[in-house]
């Protein structure tokens, strides 16, 4: 078991990482305060890892709030179902809250837990790769707005976050490439050599390899703890954690939730970035191809969808959060490794971005295969 | 005006208090960061100040919001019109919201504000005497569940309250009578002199005297922003500004919300409160009575409803927040002046007080007339 500490003042917390963690009944016990723990999960794991978990809880009075599974839930509507549990189950002030699930459970449960009763304990367990790597770690909850994606949350920390790498081996493969989206990002962010680590293991990764998960996720939570604990209420280089998002969001908004999967979105809204800071000047086509070709071999998509134009991206973008006083503001490459956040940029180079032909940058960037 | 601040390290605020404050163009604008504002107010109070706020926020784009008036509307459909307005209106993460009104508008805008996109701004204009002294101080904001009240919500702290007691001419004298019992609950937890000035002045504040009023607002919010500033998020001595609650909103929940104003029912469990504290020897029969008369005088009910026995009581305090573990923790007096929060009594002694005879206790404490 590997321990990362994120470092926020009093409301630092711990991330513990290993095989088979969800088995452990001394880990979990210690960031329970009161003798109340709701574990708020969905149809899709309360199947696989429910049993297991509450089995690990002996001693503790047990509430299961079983949720439906997907995006499309993460409205008010179900956020409701787990209150009422609370309340029916008359769970006070001192309670504790777990998301068992990936990121849209942890959203939902931890946006419950900051607002039952102004605020309860709160703990972690994700189990899908993108929530281990991304959602888990710092504090962003809440729930979509049928105009916006996470318009109404919470900024919220958990007493803990255990994340059991082992869960992922009931994770759809596509659900994984998806999860290695936002694992490559802090390579293209914040961390060049975890880059050219990622392009020696992307086969092991995707080969569901423990030891190379275990480390992926940790450098992965390391680079986000070390950016959230510099900036926890986004203010400033906390917006860096965002490259391909601000394009991902429209993308996933014009499809429709959970068409494309987060994670896929954020990979073709990546490369949009990438093509940006290289029309800016800022890195190579090379350096640019390199970043397509590891997303490609992630099993991810590089190619924005076909239906959509350059006007519906600025469409939706202009209600992206990242819009301030009027002005767009987007997550671009200084170089591989050192993102900026920016919107001191010319319109027609943005709407060059838009309109580059993605399909023939993606055929560009294949590795060159000699005969 | 007279300036207050409650010292809550980074998260300080001033309180404003003073006559026609509305009008000034110049206070409130130091207080927003941006360009947008929203004001939330309610149907009863939009046409007496809303266009008189408005004329003083020239410059800024403003979207005003009118919600239903009541506390049977705060509720999350009520709290959803806040977002659809801010979404519509395409509120950007600078945008401050401004809450018109009483302490229900409060509630909700502040839980809005602490929730649009994670937290925006929140100024606070709180335009009936009960949230001026009571829930415009403090940070509590939220909205009611069927199965209790303000069990959703978050602590979030204002940039700035303003209270323009000019506003209270506009107040009907019920809820008058109701703001004063939490000024009285200040003068019976912590602070004993003011006690004995409310015995002086009752008549006076009854009658809309404007220096009275200026007087008793300001002390209630120092005592209360005391309390707070030593206590945020109620681990302790904040749970005594609840002196009178948990009987209080038992009736409040028994009757259905809005049969008994909050204030009406806050001065029953008071008197409820007096009473326990009388049996555990902690006050005299002239203290009790002392307190009993000057709710009275206030305008007050000082008598629990008939329709309502000791197993009502014990069963809707079950579900109060001030259970913890399963035991029911009360806020009682050890002196006039002086409160207590406590666990420790004997079961019978608080169904004694549940079975007292309070029609009796109100004639006995009646200031005694020579023929």
């Amino acid at each position: 078991m590997q321990t990362l500490h994120v470092d926020l003042g009093e409301r630092s917390y711990p991330i513990f990482i290993g095989e088979r963690l969800l088995d452990s009944d001394e880990l979990l016990p210690r960031y329970i305060r009161g003798k109340q723990v709701a574990i708020v999960t969905n149809e899709t794991v309360s199947p696989l890892y429910l049993e297991r978990l509450t089995k690990s809880l002996a001693g503790f009075t047990v509430t299961s709030v079983v949720l439906p599974d997907g995006e499309e839930h993460k409205n008010w509507k179900t956020l409701q179902l787990i209150f009422d549990s609370l309340l029916s189950a008359r769970h006070d002030r001192k309670t504790t809250v777990i998301a068992l699930g990936g990121g849209v459970i942890g959203d939902m449960a931890g946006f419950a837990a900051a607002s039952y009763q102004r605020g309860v304990d709160f703990i972690q367990i994700p189990t899908t790769l993108l929530s281990q790597v991304d959602s888990s770690v710092g504090g962003k909850t809440g729930i979509n707005h049928p105009l916006g994606k996470n318009m109404i949350g919470a900024f919220y920390q958990p007493n803990a976050v255990l994340i059991d790498t082992a869960t992922l081996a009931t994770l759809p493969p596509r659900e994984l490439s998806a999860g290695l989206a936002e694992v490559i990002k802090y390579g293209l962010i914040c961390d060049e050599p975890f880059l050219g680590w990622l392009e020696d293991n992307i086969g092991d990764l995707r080969g569901l390899n423990q030891a190379a998960l275990t480390e992926a996720i940790r450098r992965s939570c390391e680079a986000k703890a070390r950016v959230v604990g510099a900036d926890e209420r986004e203010s400033g280089i906390r917006a860096t954690l965002n490259l391909g998002h601000t394009f991902g969001h429209a993308i996933e908004t014009h499809q429709g939730y959970g068409v494309w999967l987060h994670g896929e979105a954020v990979s073709a809204g990546t490369v949009m970035a990438l093509e940006m800071s290289r029309q800016l000047g800022w890195i190579t086509a090379s350096e640019r191809d390199r970043g397509v070709r590891l997303l490609s071999r992630a099993g991810l998509p590089v190619v924005p969808p076909a239906n959509m134009c350059a006007a519906d991206f600025l469409r939706h973008m202009a209600v992206d959060k990242k819009v301030l006083d009027g002005q767009l503001r987007l997550v671009l490459l200084k170089r591989l490794g050192e993102a900026t956040v920016t919107s001191d940029f010319p319109q027609e180079l943005l709407e060059a971005t838009l309109n580059a032909n993605y399909d023939a940058l993606a055929r560009e960037s294949e590795p060159k295969r000699f005969p």
